[in-house]
């Protein structure tokens, strides 16, 4: 995986680029839907690809347990089980762990833990997290790290800070071991790509000092890119930004940076004009199925009566194919009548708009007017959430 | 609307035809899917189109409740509501009061009944059904009948079929005066196409002289096409393929002849066989959201643990989308883990299948070759219900 620095905004910190893959280009900044089971709820790949998403991220945890990663590694990868030929970004499955399972045990080796699917009990490492993560055959693995709750105080935002540091060396080490003693032949046999990549993560919760110390010493490994992770998880807007906009100078311009989680249009607005590259949310599928639709005035509650007549489409200046063909009146009846195809449109639609919308960024950076869109999103004030 | 008989096999009766409506052209045979709540459940209309579906059916009595047929009307239409530019054929609401209402009252004048919905209470005269599908904007309509329940007594059939003759006729005059009242201006104003046709119910149960007499007084009634209804509701097969046999030579050549609500893929060749040109059947959509999916073989039950590291598709033979770039292993995955889109897929392959199987039908129709699908298909001898 190689990036390119394509162009850089003249007044903010936002950047142009390009991330090449085994399975192709990814234009950045970029956001990427989330297919969290092997699939982007109620998105065929198809629906995907006429959206136009170029990178999907998908959970490890969920799939570890189920169909579990040794099954999609026979089943030639998990591009090939899903019938997704571009690129896929995965995490580690530690946030997973650490949000859905029942934690059992956790120290320097690992995580041990039962799933909340059927109370199995399972052990993840960091170079466990990089085993499933190569079965999967991902584009784009991402280390194990050590996720705390919101707040937490420095000394125990330090201690896990720090345990995530060794996970990052051991799932680093892991990973070039693994690079080194595969032949191509092989990594092709088991479906996975030889030139996959691997991101550290940067914790340290809302330390700045913290921040600092996991982002020099990630650096020093040496990581084809780089996530902020620990953030979105409960403390304010202003706060994230801040330590977004301390940490960013450590991060190294040559290579992409990931906002792992985050967030809402205006959350991806601010922090492009930060110098972040790629975000993931489960925001725009998520809200769809629970009928909030995102439009450039706001987002509207599809179920609410006043749109029972509504000839209009969700907003009338998109130009997706919901807002093209449906009426808002027809996208209510869906919802309150609690069909399938609710689901999929509104997701088709919130993801238009986020992708829009990161297209539309885009052509401010390249033009060098990204100030202009970070006054209107502030202007417009709102932070749907 | 005008029908076409193409050609006619020479050992058997099938027939191929043509109908023409204000929509487009439907060939025949045909196999409708069914759009109960103004949507095929979890199809775009994209999808449909893709798999070249070409007529759908809706239910008046779903739409009248929900979200109503005066908003549909309103709204511009049902075609235009579900961004659907293909014909659509609509029931008069009478089996769904039959079947899922608390039913309060009937006599000669309609039905009074609760909704399942609210337990509001509703009344459907023939007029009233009428008055919907006009509203709705169906190019083919259905007079209202009188659906009872298998098994019952020729004396209750004989007074139940009496009351539908009395219906249907009460459907003809009130259809007539509408198109004859109603400039064409008018009618496009309304999102009702002028060119609408409306369907006697042959009923009679399953006593061959009670169905004759149907049969002859709704003839005598001149209708654009006929409908054969209240079979599939229990009876033994023989003796539906039985009725349908001695029933056929009292309709007319000249007009299309409907099998309401069958039925399986070989229920469809046999009433091919006998002389029905067009079906509807909510077995393939329903069947998909269960995993039960269809293939040459017969079916398979997609949740089966034998499934789960099977790569090959659902059918070797199926050239859908879903066989074409989806696994077993994957589809079973899906199904397991609740997923939106294991509905998806699944309707699609059994959707494809059906419609494929009818596309194979005419062929063999045209080619005067009907008897070999037809052994073909004893022969292979499942019948999936």
């Amino acid at each position: 995986m190689t990036f390119e620095l394509v162009t850089k905004d003249t007044s903010t910190r936002a950047r142009r680029g390009r991330l090449h893959t085994a399975h192709g280009v990814i234009e950045t900044p970029v956001f990427m839907p989330v297919g969290t089971q092997a699939t982007v709820k109620s998105m065929t790949a198809d629906q995907l690809r006429d959206l136009d998403v170029e990178i999907l991220l998908c959970n490890s945890y969920h799939l570890l347990l189920r169909p579990g990663h040794e099954t999609i590694r026979q089943l030639g990868g998990l591009h090939r089980f899903m019938a997704w030929d571009r690129p896929i970004l995965t995490d580690s499955g530690g946030y997973q762990v650490f949000s859905l399972s029942s934690l059992r045990d956790i120290n320097e080796d690992g995580v041990r833990f039962q799933s909340h699917l059927d109370g199995t009990t399972h052990f993840l490492s960091p170079e466990k997290a990089i085993d499933v993560q190569l079965a999967l055959g991902s584009d784009i693995m991402m280390i194990l790290d050590d996720c705390i709750a919101y707040p937490s105080s420095h000394f125990e935002t330090e201690k896990s800070m720090h345990r995530s540091l060794v996970w990052a060396e051991r799932c680093k080490q892991h990973w070039e071991e693994f690079e080194g003693r595969t032949p191509k032949s092989e990594a092709q046999e088991f479906g996975v790509r030889p030139s996959n990549s691997l991101f550290g993560i940067v914790q340290g919760g809302i330390y700045h000092d913290l921040r600092q110390e996991s982002a020099t010493r990630l650096v020093a490994m040496d990581f084809p890119g780089y996530a902020i992770g620990g953030l979105a998880v409960g403390e304010p807007k202003p706060l994230m930004y801040e330590i977004i906009d301390r940490l960013e100078p450590q991060l190294p311009a040559a290579k992409p940076r990931y906002l792992m989680g985050v967030g809402t249009p205006a959350d991806l607005v601010e922090a492009i004009g930060l110098g972040v590259d790629m975000f993931d949310c489960v925001m725009p599928t998520r809200h769809a199925r629970n009928g909030w639709l995102f439009t450039k005035d706001g987002h509207i509650v599809i179920k609410h009566a006043k749109y029972k007549d509504d000839q209009g489409p969700v907003d009338s200046t998109c130009r997706c194919v919901v807002c093209r063909a449906y009426s808002r009146a027809y996208l209510r009846h869906l919802f309150i009548a609690n069909e399938i195809l609710s689901s999929v449109l509104n997701t088709i639609h919130n993801l238009y708009f986020y992708l829009d919308t990161i297209r539309r960024i885009r052509q401010f950076i390249e033009f060098h007017h990204f100030d202009e869109i970070l006054t209107e999103t502030r202007k417009a004030g709102f932070t749907p959430s």
